[in-house]
């Protein structure tokens, strides 16, 4: 399983991916999820995937590969987010036909979710959910975040928290808040989480990894499951 | 959609269900989900269903006229807890595959999963998750509660909070902080909750209706989402 999260907020893009793939409790695996393109200053694409592992990765290995042939279609030549998220949406689609066809009795599901977000210079920031049909959708001010994979443990927190208006570094921490709680109820979301935090039009953004022991995630994770104890004491 | 809670404590049982029932989001309705069975001081059954109501009330009915007609075996005859989820499972599985034969290829999922809980006299607490399939678990130390229904958004807190040694007005509102996340992001779940606390060995139960505007559920909740709101701020 996986469990990815996605915010377009007033000052930029938050974007997380935890590492853990599973086929089973026995086949446990560490593997990015969340990738960046970067095209000089020009636009900054952020992509989190979820689902089929084969489908998630041939998706990336195409969107480079046009990027590397200098194709006249790739993410970096389309005019608008929209345009991207049409593209990964074909790729997508075609690669689950891919493997459905040449398995077509396997009972696999070779089907993916991806969030992509990103900015194009002189547009605002944006959030698309593209679903394994390729369809999408975009968020809006009413509900600046998406999720895929294993989204339901953590959703309260989000829900209750985010807003178009709340800060980079306050989602930030929402966002892995949501991640301690999705851990403590399903094993097969796991550390290391990789992050995004994009401030708008700054048309740069990194990768960061919190690691296993990382001292601030352990330090965030005991101050709130402690303040949720003695928030609870405190209950009437 | 539905949501219930059961637990078996050191103190005694908490059972607690909602009561909203859909068949698609245009078709919501309010139907009770937890159930009673007290024989004179000798035992106390509680029951929970989530799934397929038609299955879920047919389990009910056949529970009831089992006792009506004085039958050899009923809930009020098994010698424990486990003959009385032994028969509970199989009075499920014979009514799910009453339905599915009778309309093979309605593409109708007639499962329902049950939580019966309860004591006979002389004996301790016990709580059984009966599966679609007639077979079942029952709680240890370690793992105090189940969910059925709707469960991933009311986990976290569970987890979190509930051990064997909880007190039971805790463990109550442990639990009503779980319907409130729940019901935060999930519309199928909705008010009035039933529930029951019983106290062990008192072999009496009684259940209690906290309605659409309860005063201590609206402040609960309202704590919580404060309470909430501030420990986030306060996070490193």
């Amino acid at each position: 399983m996986t469990y990815c999260v996605g915010m377009v907020l007033d000052e930029g893009i938050i974007m997380a991916a935890d590492t853990r793939t599973n086929a089973g409790v026995d086949a446990i695996a560490t593997f990015p999820k969340l990738f960046t393109f970067e095209n000089s200053g020009e636009r900054v694409i952020m992509l989190a995937t979820s689902g089929n592992l084969a489908t998630s990765q041939r998706v990336i290995s195409i969107i480079k590969q046009q990027i590397a042939r200098n194709e006249e279609k790739t993410i970096y030549t389309c005019d608008s987010l929209f345009q991207v998220a049409e593209l990964l949406g074909a790729i997508l689609t075609a690669t689950e036909k891919h493997y459905s066809e040449e398995s077509p009795s396997s009972g696999v599901d070779f089907s993916s979710n991806i969030l992509v977000a990103g900015q194009i210079k002189g547009q605002p920031p944006e959030l698309y959910h593209i679903y394994p049909q390729g369809n999408f959708i975009s968020t809006s001010r009413d509900t600046p975040f998406f999720q895929i994979g294993e989204s339901k443990y953590g959703k309260p927190i989000l829900d209750r928290i985010i807003r178009m208006d709340t800060p980079l570094n306050q989602a930030m921490k929402c966002a892995l808040i949501s991640f301690d709680s999705t851990m403590h109820s399903n094993l097969s979301v796991g550390m290391p989480i990789d992050m995004t935090i994009y401030k708008a039009d700054s048309l740069a953004v990194k990768i960061e990894r919190l690691g296993v022991n990382d001292p601030y995630f352990s330090k965030l994770a005991k101050a709130w499951g402690d303040g949720l104890h003695s928030l609870f004491e405190q209950l009437p």
